[in-house]
């Protein structure tokens, strides 16, 4: 059984904040005890105002480029030279949406930057957003060695963020950094009931998991932004996001 | 809180077995009784297994354009053949793989077309294939209401399959049918709590679900073909794949 379990009474996260000495108080606060094999499920946005990712539109000014890209889509230019800031490069764009590969190495819209939920320490809180963290594996990482130190439990951690998708409609949740935990499940050699070689090779179990908890942190009107995974089938090793980007020169659909 | 259920103890399908029945059965074999809001997620395998969508590749007759296709991809002039019957249009195709709109709307690979785990009837099992299931909303209203006139539970059925996608390496599990559930929840309108509105609108609900059971019937080695659900944090409707389905002139990646 696999069990996806919400972590309430997280506080709002501001920048500066211990998230992991909030996690674990959340988790007392929860009643639950991490185990062994446990995964834990970040929502990007606690991560980035952790990490102080909020920028205030004001204080950005649009190059060029970000001026004409703006005209294009009927963006703020002071976002979208933040999206151009955040990417490596633009795959399309059409009004309200540019499609960029981030620096991350992602496909993703807007960079991910976010403007909902955000609120800043000074002036209008609209001209808040707040940029993805700047290493999430990284984050996902340190998290889970204080965790581990506190806890004396290796649980897996992984940061994920909701994503808008090629020939399919609505968005899932994905991952976007993770640590302790695989990213890719290579099947390849596995045999099936029958003796054949499974031609499906290789599961995104990670970004099958953080769909998962998508689901959990879902609605907007629930505070819920870390989940507990319990029974993730596979077995927890280093990990990182870069097994789930396909290289450019491997995509189809670039 | 989600949970993700094997539901063990099915046997192998065989062409007009009573999915239903089997299902009610392996429910009990279980213990598992269904509950109102539960979820049951069944492997495209079987429920094409039992609608008989086998088909034996020496009693294909590959066109000229499957035996250009196929000398242009490397693959087998026969099962290229049903893979353009089996689509409404080639989208990219490299050694290997052909990328289709299958006729049932989504894009995949290779028509979703299956090779492993498939025995026939007669003959070499290498050359049996599995079609998905011809309409596979259809299939899960049916078993939606056989099992609800065993049940007395109005429970939400889903057919899953694992797909590939564009920018990420692996499978992830998607949604090709479902009854009884939503395929997308719409976000619009609600308020974040700074008083915003969301602009992260609609959320592939379905989708994000698929993915959880697929990590849970995920390793070839172990037979779980159906999962139930319990916890899905969103009101059971009717629903269809349609929803899931980007129309082609909205997508940036055809």
């Amino acid at each position: 059984m696999l069990s996806i379990l919400p972590i309430r009474e997280i506080p709002l996260v501001k920048p500066g904040d211990d998230l992991s000495r909030l996690l674990l108080d959340a988790l007392t606060a929860n009643r639950l005890a991490l185990q062994k094999g446990d995964i834990l499920v970040l929502a990007q946005k606690i991560v980035s105002k952790a990490e102080n990712r909020l920028v205030n539109l004001s204080e950005v000014a649009p190059s060029e480029r970000a001026l004409e890209m703006a005209a294009k889509t009927e963006k703020d230019p002071r976002m979208v030279e933040l999206i151009l800031q955040e990417s490596r490069e633009v795959l399309r764009f059409r009004p309200g949406t540019i499609i960029v590969e981030h620096r991350l190495g992602f496909v993703c819209a807007n960079a991910g930057i976010d403007h909902s939920n955000v609120d800043g320490p000074y002036g209008n809180p609209e001209d808040w957003v707040l940029l993805l963290p700047e290493n999430p594996d990284q984050s996902a990482g340190a998290i889970r060695e204080r965790i581990a130190a506190v806890t004396q439990v290796s649980a897996g951690v992984m940061i994920i963020d909701s994503h808008g998708r090629a020939w399919r409609n609505g968005t899932v949740g994905v991952a976007i950094g993770l640590a302790g935990m695989p990213g890719l499940v290579d099947l390849r050699g596995h045999e099936d009931m029958f003796g054949f070689r499974l031609k499906i090779t290789q599961v995104a179990a990670a970004d099958e998991l953080a769909a998962a908890a998508s689901l959990v942190m879902g609605q907007a009107d629930e505070r819920v932004p870390a989940v507990l995974v319990r029974g993730f089938p596979y077995a927890l090793r280093e990990g990182s996001l870069q097994e789930l980007l396909r290289p450019k020169d491997m995509d189809l659909f670039r």
